[in-house]
């Protein structure tokens, strides 16, 4: 025979914390606290099997299950010494869902199940308190009738308003015992008339529905979406938990209160907590009554005159103490514990792991591992990478009052402030006068960078997650929001319309970048350290991760960012970006305007002082590190200038007329600059480009290696390469200007040349352009953009309407598209390998900083990651969470 | 022993027309002809592993080599009766190299090689003609210096004018045999002080120098760059061929011709050739002297007076046409034939399958199956399926004077004259009126439509092969040159500059779209006409091919041209080409304006109707064949209007003002618009414009099944899906209106809805998208610009540097990229038919239409290719060859 029902109570418990799958986590949990011996008022799980036999057999509980669920309420009463229904000494239910995942959109509890006309007399009696007992039978047939009736039970409470007013009162607690038991008579006349049916009297009909409404709940719309979007199978089914009421608000003896193992928002090996005496959770919740501070360590500024539980009734508080060690030890994490007190007997009702700030949750875990009671490698596995943004970044202060406007995409963590600027002209002027500044732009684009490092934070109106102001301000870990379309920028004007208000030049704003929120007003943050403690769990996750983590850096203040982060390379240099300082922007638009070979490589000798200067100073930093150095890139229309003083200023320094400047820019434009003229494309038609640029890598390692006496590794990286020609021929041209430096240097630095692997064809044909390259870097932005055929800067339009009709569960700039991009990234590794095994393959996209994305990294083979500077550590985390999940 | 050495002769043939690999083209095809018993000059071939030997031996001509050389030199002084060198009657030779494959870039011929100061005496007393003895010698130290020693000769060529100066003459034929004898001495002279060598006077040696001289020329770096461009392997090795010398030019009875075995332009079976006596085969081709004809079919007006060889030397006449009738029956083919003849006796120097007209290779193959010389099978096979365009469109009188101005890309076949005009206005005007014109654009846009359908031809500077200009065109069946680079438009003046000349508007031009040449005025043309021998033709065609040929076609006079050219069913008619009228395009832009889906829905009401009569028109046209619909694709702003006089319409008929116009365009704006908010993603966010064009789609099949009572047969396409979810959600949607419209009008018409595969995740998740697609249709253009990386429009730019450095063989817009683009489209098939095994798969791409790509599609496994109108006979025949070829 079927076991349906699993019992739990102090002299008998079936189940444990392992059989989620057919008890539910809940209906677990109590099992295992109450084999523990721990005080939980005794029940039964009815099983997830049964909820499936309940709808296999057309929504019936068979023979099987009622007769067990008896057995098993019977024992209950046994135990409890109470009977279900009784007017002396009745027994009274809580009836909650619970399944193997916590799952919202199934039936809610029902409380004081058992209730009626007679039992109330029993619970008045039991409790010498009336009014307690009606307004509890008041308060379940409320819940019965919403819960299990589906009834809409505004009538209900308009009627309980009717009455209040003929009162002359304002709250609840206002009515008598007296006033209930009228109120229960025209609810009960109410449910008669509008449904009707009779309000059930038996509690064991009581029961039969109430369990029946869970089960049935299991397939109600919003139930099935919930699982449909979270891959939880319609086949698992929901248990019913069905336990002993305890009463926290039956007089002073009586009180409940949660309270946690250690500190939640430090970490700290301390016992902390609040409580209500003759109160149930709603109230400890609800914020009428303080809660008072369990123990002194529990104290604060508006509770200290409180009297702690350890003064107002010390035997709860040390059972208590008792208890919640027991269970820290037995969980081996910090537990949220809630308890109610009946009459002096201390009742445990849930425990579970407990939420915690990033910074206590290292603490914690370090020091669990510190007490022997977790190995490092679950410590590790214990903490949320994304977490640690938290730690590394500046937050809103929680305490302070703010004031939404709109939001946008949380694009790079941190809270900024400032007031704002509608130019990276104003933003640095401002910024150097001492002013603090927020950076307004419709989007942003390369020549904005002296604006975005001026400006405390970037706020932009267009653009995803992978935005240029995204990508950009990751980078500098500076906060951003991107993509607010509920913002409107009149740059003539200088003003920015967010949500309905209007903002001027100077106004001050704040953005959280880690919830996308724009807020009105200067709001304080709390900044960021890093602890010891934090260094040393880092170090910790070293120990077991396999994947290296690099960093995409352009200059040396980003890469000494990232090296005190633990960044063991840079996995991308893009060289663009230091083209648009001002001293070299016009020596770059002089060659892009260039019209003869000659003409270019006289621009281009004025670029190279600076491009070599740039690698030296990184090379310097990173002392032997590699450092993965990308070619050219975009298009060259990205560098044209746009104002009319910067066309002029062209105009000037290159001796033509403004109409020739714009006529030339003219000639640049293109339909889709992403699908254009730029990356390795930009050198098969002029190969000097790439020429000067290799040479300045090669002289600037020459000099590091011969000043500093360290070792320099510079990897060349040429982009977009599609076709193996390509990549043969540009491998040829780089060898060439390579073997000529170390001749007239005297000097040869090991060199590596290799590709980034961006463009579906050059993952389709992996295994040709492999035997053209030394690495393979895996540039999985462009990849996801050509993959998708999306435009990262475009699909802001659209991409919230994929998200509202779930069409798209994830961004996937943000989340590597495992399915599609991912099937692109495994072929080419495989393919790569089969014809140069020794080569080495990394990943500089944006996913190389996001977790599940990295843990793709790790099972497809890469050899490393490469993320923003204020992502490593992240990155390490979980790369130590992969090679451990995946050993 | 390896034979290395292989004879042809009358009395001994070694080798055969099999034996290419070993003896190269050339040489197999003497030893045919020799086995043939046909009058070919004797000698040898010395094998390509001879070749491969002599590379090996470090450039040394081995010893067994050496001696069968020597037999074989004697077996052919035994058959000629002549001997190398002789100073009575010499043996000379022509040397040739001949590879597998015809090559270019390898050493030319070396005629007369045996001369010397002896054998010249020979030469002049066998022939009573010393002039043409020395001549020979002197014209044999000219090429063998160049040729074998790598003589510079233009020093050699000098000498010889100033002796033509000093002797007051113009024409080598002034010079006397004594002026020849001087020159000769002077010629060994510059040799021996220039390369310090003296000419080989020993026959042998100059024998053993020209057959290494060939060996070696297979690795000169033109030879080793060809076959690297058109994959011959370097492995294969070139052959010596080693021929005895006759002589065309050796008096009165010698001559020589060139013969076709039918008419090369027409394909009648008549005898047809052109001959001169008393000279050489270059004399023929240099038109100092006319050719006379060699028989009354031949004349012209040009020689129709010159006698005929048939009356000239009738016996060297009938050798003739036995010959040529046993070599076409040999060859079963038309052959092209050179002869010379030597004092009245008749050699055959070449044969090999003759050039022709398109329409003259479709009647020889006809005939020759009539003639029973051809299996069906054969005679398709022997046509290349991009000749058929010759005969689909109007070409250039070939007998007109052109004037080059600039070449740009061929982008669709066919001439056309007209004068120029710049805006689609002026083109429509000007048509109206009667004049001819031709439409200069920078690009064309599809507001350019209706100027496109009025003029004669369409010339544009910007964009590729599949530009926009270069699919409608060929859609149209309109001459078409896109992308000139060399051509400047000024739209302010109304000017283009082509190459060094300005054209104003009004000016006639030609273009001719299947070379991409632009040419000054008007150029006569021939007009094309389908005669009934190609429609058999085709048909037999159609018997063999199992690749079904649908059109790609937008509107009932397209699709009539492609059913006339036997298209099964459109494969992709384009929604949005439909909304340019002008009486719609208004209704389109108030759409695109709306600002709520009510002022939306109020829009697209006003477009259904011409939505639907245009399907209607169309589906009564195709009787009952699939029609494949694709909803609305382009990005919204494509529909946008551009000029000043555009907008304020549009502005009063929306009554908003200009600035509104422009500041809701200004939004519609996207950085890569390719990627952007275009295809099913623009049914995402706005269900209701897909749900007007089904509701179209279904009440026009009603009507039409019910007024005309034939079947309709709609493929309903939903484009750029990437993602299941998307084609499950809007087939959701297109089903409900489906059935809402058969409910409303009472009749049901079976409706396919599928998707287009032109993403690369779309391609590779196509397993799942297949569960909610009834069929596929792979869009190539779009699955290659996103595979790539690469904008059609765009590449215009910079594939040019690409040909030119051999990085790329093919334009992928052009022919499919079987290896990148191919990859997916395999993938894509495999699986979708995994989980939908009954779906239906066709290709929509431009390459549809391309052979080598319709072989892919065969192999490929898809059911049909769909392509422009004009191009469908060619599907039509590659599909045919492919069906035999994988048979």
């Amino acid at each position: 025979m079927t076991k349906w029902v699993y019992s739990f109570s102090a002299e008998n418990t079936e189940g444990n914390r392992e059989m989620k799958p057919l008890l539910g986590g809940k209906g677990a949990n109590l099992a295992e606290m109450s084999s523990l011996g721990l005080p939980v008022p005794p029940g039964f799980t009815v099983t997830t099997e049964a909820c499936l036999d309940y709808d296999k057999s057309g929504q019936k509980i068979n023979d099987e299950i009622s007769s067990q669920v008896r057995e098993a309420l019977e024992q209950v009463e046994k135990v409890t010494g109470k009977s279900f229904g009784d007017d002396e000494n009745p027994l009274l239910f809580s009836v909650r869902s619970g399944a193997r995942a916590s799952m919202p959109g199934m039936m809610d509890t029902v409380l004081n199940l058992g209730m009626n006309d007679n039992s109330v007399q029993g619970l008045a009696k039991q409790t010498g308190n009336p009014r307690f007992a009606w307004d509890s039978y008041r308060r379940f047939i409320q819940m019965y009738a919403n819960v299990v009736m589906g009834f809409n039970v505004s009538m209900l409470e308009a009627t309980l308003e009717d009455l209040k007013e003929a009162r002359g009162v304002k709250e609840d607690t206002e009515l008598t015992s007296e006033d209930w038991q009228e109120l229960i008579v025209v609810y009960k006349k109410i449910i008669l008339e509008e449904t009707g049916k009779t309000f059930p009297t038996s509690p064991m009909d009581q029961l039969w529905q109430a369990v029946a409404a869970v089960f049935g709940s299991w397939n109600n719309p919003r139930a099935i979406k919930y699982r449909e979007i979270n891959d939880i199978p319609h086949e698992w089914g929901t248990a019913v938990n069905v336990q002993s009421m305890v009463f926290g608000n039956m007089g002073e003896e009586s009180g409940t209160g949660v309270c946690f193992t250690r500190d939640p928002s430090t970490g700290k090996k301390v016992f902390f907590g609040e409580y209500l005496m003759n109160a149930q959770g709603e109230d400890v919740v609800a914020g009428i009554r303080t809660p008072a501070p369990i123990n002194e360590y529990s104290k604060n500024e508006s509770n200290k005159k409180l009297k702690t539980l350890e003064e107002v009734q010390s035997s709860s508080y040390n059972t208590l103490v008792d208890i919640y060690q027991k269970l820290e030890a037995h969980y081996k994490d910090m537990q949220d514990i809630e308890f109610t007190i009946e009459n002096a007997k201390l009742y445990i009702l849930q425990t579970r792991n407990g939420k915690r700030t990033a910074a206590a949750a290292i603490t914690i875990a370090a020091d669990l591992v510190t007490e022997g009671i977790l190995s490092k490698k679950e410590a590790i596995l214990r903490i949320n990478p994304e977490d640690l943004n938290q730690l590394l970044h500046p937050r809103l202060d929680p305490n302070a009052k703010t004031q939404l406007l709109a939001s946008g995409l949380p694009a790079s963590p941190g809270a900024a402030s400032g007031t704002i600027c509608f130019s990276s002209e104003a933003a640095s002027l401002k910024a150097e006068n001492g002013i603090k500044v927020l950076l307004v732009r419709q989007e942003t684009s390369p020549e904005d960078i002296s604006g975005m490092v001026a400006a405390q934070g970037i706020l932009t109106a267009r653009g995803g997650m992978t935005s240029h102001a995204a990508v950009v301000a990751r980078g500098m870990g500076k906060p951003c929001v991107a993509g607010c379309s509920d913002m409107t920028i009149n740059y003539a004007e200088q003003t920015v319309k967010i949500g309905s208000e209007t903002f001027k030049e100077g106004d001050p704003l704040t953005i959280d970048g880690a919830t996308g929120e724009i807020m009105k007003g200067i709001v304080p943050t709390i900044s960021a350290k890093i602890s010891e403690e934090f260094a040393s769990f880092m170090r910790w996750a070293d120990e077991f991760r396999t994947l290296g983590v690099r960093t995409n850096a352009d200059n040396p203040e980003d890469t000494e960012v990232a090296l005190k982060f633990g960044a063991e390379g840079i996995g991308l240099c893009r060289t663009e970006h230091m083209f648009f300082a001002p001293e070299r922007i016009l020596a770059v638009r002089e060659m892009i305007f260039s019209q003869t070979l000659e003409e270019r490589e006289k621009a281009l000798t004025k670029i190279l002082p600076f491009q070599k200067s740039d690698f030296e100073a990184i090379f310097r930093k990173m002392k032997g590190k590699p450092v993965n150095i990308r070619l050219l890139d975009p298009p060259l229309h990205e560098f044209l200038p746009h104002h009319k003083d910067e066309k002029l200023e062209l105009a000037e320094y290159l001796k033509i007329s403004l109409e020739e400047v714009e006529a030339r820019a003219e000639k640049l434009h293109e339909f889709n600059p992403m699908l254009g003229h730029r990356g390795c494309r930009l050198a098969v038609t002029y190969p000097e480009i790439y020429k000067m640029q290799v040479r300045a890598i090669a002289e600037a390692a020459v000099v590091v290696v011969v000043e500093e006496g360290i070792d320099v590794l510079p990897e060349i990286m040429i982009p977009l390469v599609g076709l193996s020609g390509e990549l043969k021929f540009l491998r040829g041209e780089v060898e060439e200007v390579l073997k000529a430096v170390w001749k007239e240097k005297g000097k040869e630095v090991n060199t590596k040349i290799g590709t980034m692997i961006e463009l579906p064809r050059a993952a389709i044909t992996a295994a040709e352009i492999a035997k053209h390259a030394d690495f393979f870097s895996f540039g999985t932005n462009d990849l996801t953009q050509t993959t998708y055929g999306l435009s990262r800067d475009d699909s802001g339009k659209f991409l919230p309407e994929y998200q509202r009709r779930e069409l798209m569960r994830h961004d996937p700039f943000v989340a590597l598209d495992q399915e599609g991009v991912g099937f692109l990234v495994t072929h080419a590794v495989r393919e790569g390998r089969k014809t140069n095994s020794s080569m080495h393959m990394g990943i500089c996209g944006e996913h190389g900083g996001e977790p599940s994305s990295i843990d793709f990294c790790h099972r497809a083979g890469l050899d490393y990651v490469s993320c923003s500077p204020f992502r490593v550590p992240i990155a390490r985390l979980a790369a130590a969470q992969s090679a451990l999940k995946n050993s």
